[in-house]
């Protein structure tokens, strides 16, 4: 269930409702977002979202933003609320000519965004997925960064409307396995746990990162590797993560019913401090 | 050489210089662009700008444009200035929902800009131009509209900063010749007329299509196909189209120098009363 409107939204750390026409976050797309689940009252894995952001403007070519001052931004806005989710947007910000080109003088754009946490606290059923019919375009460039440009996204997810269905997966025009529309997926094979890489497409999602840092230290072996339709076939046991939803566990995959998970159970137990305690993890300097 | 700052900015019909932080168009490029050249106070091949509009809304289930209604905003902004470029933004609109899926009831944005005609009047130089390192992402759901999701163009365009290359000439992942950043390529081969096929990348420009109609009238042959490396290195001419600068010739692609160029100057000749008459191409009904 998505809530409709933001309760907080600020822009460049201002209360504002609106940015300019001129944008090239809107005009191309041109720059990056975060979405943080956030409880008692903190934004779990800031430092992460922070090294990610920071990894994205590098790759686009945006000003190095300043962490400290949007994770203070972040910490403030989450400690207005026991749960919440913010979503965090950079932009090159308003273009000062027209065409792709930047001036590279741009001032960038920082919207702030914070919504009612959307999900039911309890934790939910298993879920149902579907394949996705889109083939995902593979650039290097604008592989496992976080950008603006999300069309794909935005079709993929307009392929259904059965709300019993959580997810899609997602393969690429070569065939691998990608992700969900708005989630990363692990496949577990005997006693490995497995995920696509994303040198090619797909974001390289915070909660991602974190299950395989638990993953390791629950010495349960992982791997980065090309994946295709043979091996999620082949799975005893599949989930998907995400900020939101930590790792939810996948029941059905379009025709077939899953059986029990136990590696995902394991995993899900060893994150579940992490995620009740709005884990920070290690803070850039002077951004707490 | 840009022109800073657009001297009319219009939202949804209404002088406005912002659009809502919840702008789908911003935060997924949810939406589609169309960029004009307007001569003696008219907007050139409107209605094909309009058509390719309405395709690109069908392909992004965004509900038909009133075509009549963006004709009448797009020739009355024209009408205030003897040449103008006009930019034209349509979106999903503000989101009503958090997430990638669209609720389908969303109201979608109008955003026309109109800016000063960038260029000198007098035809410009025969144009110098580089190759791209960008490779271009491909998928079919994409290709051909004029959509928001321009990082590759921005980052294509970010890899010079000499202004007197004009253009970078860009390949697809699978190695085939696309077009430049901002516009269309042709190749002249013999007798023949070639340009890319884009059914996997690039944009179907409105130049593009007015010129292969040019060319078609011309008796001169056209082959939309699959191009490369070798076919763009065998080119007797190479010319760039878009709306505004109509046929660029292409004197210099990296170290090559091309010779005379007939075929190219005959298009330009047959393009010229087109170009400066602002024809307005059939209009649909309404849009007058």
């Amino acid at each position: 269930m998505n809530v409709a409107a933001p309760e907080r939204t600020l822009v460049n750390g201002a209360e504002a409702a609106g940015v300019s026409v001129l944008e090239r976050g809107l005009h191309y797309g041109d720059g990056l977002f975060e979405t943080l689940g956030c409880v008692a009252g903190r934004p779990r894995f800031l430092s992460l979202h922070l090294q990610r952001l920071a990894r994205g403007c590098a790759r686009l070519k945006l000003p190095a933003p300043d962490l400290a001052v949007i994770g203070r931004e972040l910490a403030a806005l989450a400690a207005g609320a026991d749960r919440s989710v913010l979503k965090l947007i950079v932009t090159r910000g308003p273009a000062e000519a027209r065409g792709y080109a930047p001036s590279f003088t741009e001032q960038p754009t920082r919207i702030t965004l914070r919504y009612a946490w959307p999900q039911p606290v309890e934790e939910p059923q298993r879920a149902r997925v579907r394949i996705g019919a889109i083939a995902l375009a593979e650039n290097p460039l604008l592989a496992g960064i976080k950008h603006l440009n999300r069309l794909e996204q935005v079709l993929a997810r307009a392929e259904w409307s059965d709300p019993a269905i959580a997810e899609a997966l997602l393969f690429s025009r070569s065939g691998t396995l990608v992700s969900g529309t708005m989630s990363n997926v692990f496949l577990v094979h005997g006693d490995t746990l497995m995920t696509p890489q994303l040198g090619l497409c797909g974001v390289e999602g915070v909660m991602r990162q974190v299950v395989l840092q638990v993953a390791a230290a629950s010495m349960i072996r992982t791997e980065e590797r090309v994946l295709g339709r043979v091996d999620l076939a082949a799975a005893e046991e599949i989930f998907l993560t995400n900020a939101l939803m930590g790792i939810r566990s996948v029941g059905q995959l379009e025709g077939r019913t899953l059986g029990p998970a136990p590696v995902t159970r394991r995993l899900q137990t060893a994150l579940a401090p992490l995620l009740a305690a709005g884990d920070l993890g290690p803070v850039p300097a002077g951004a707490a």
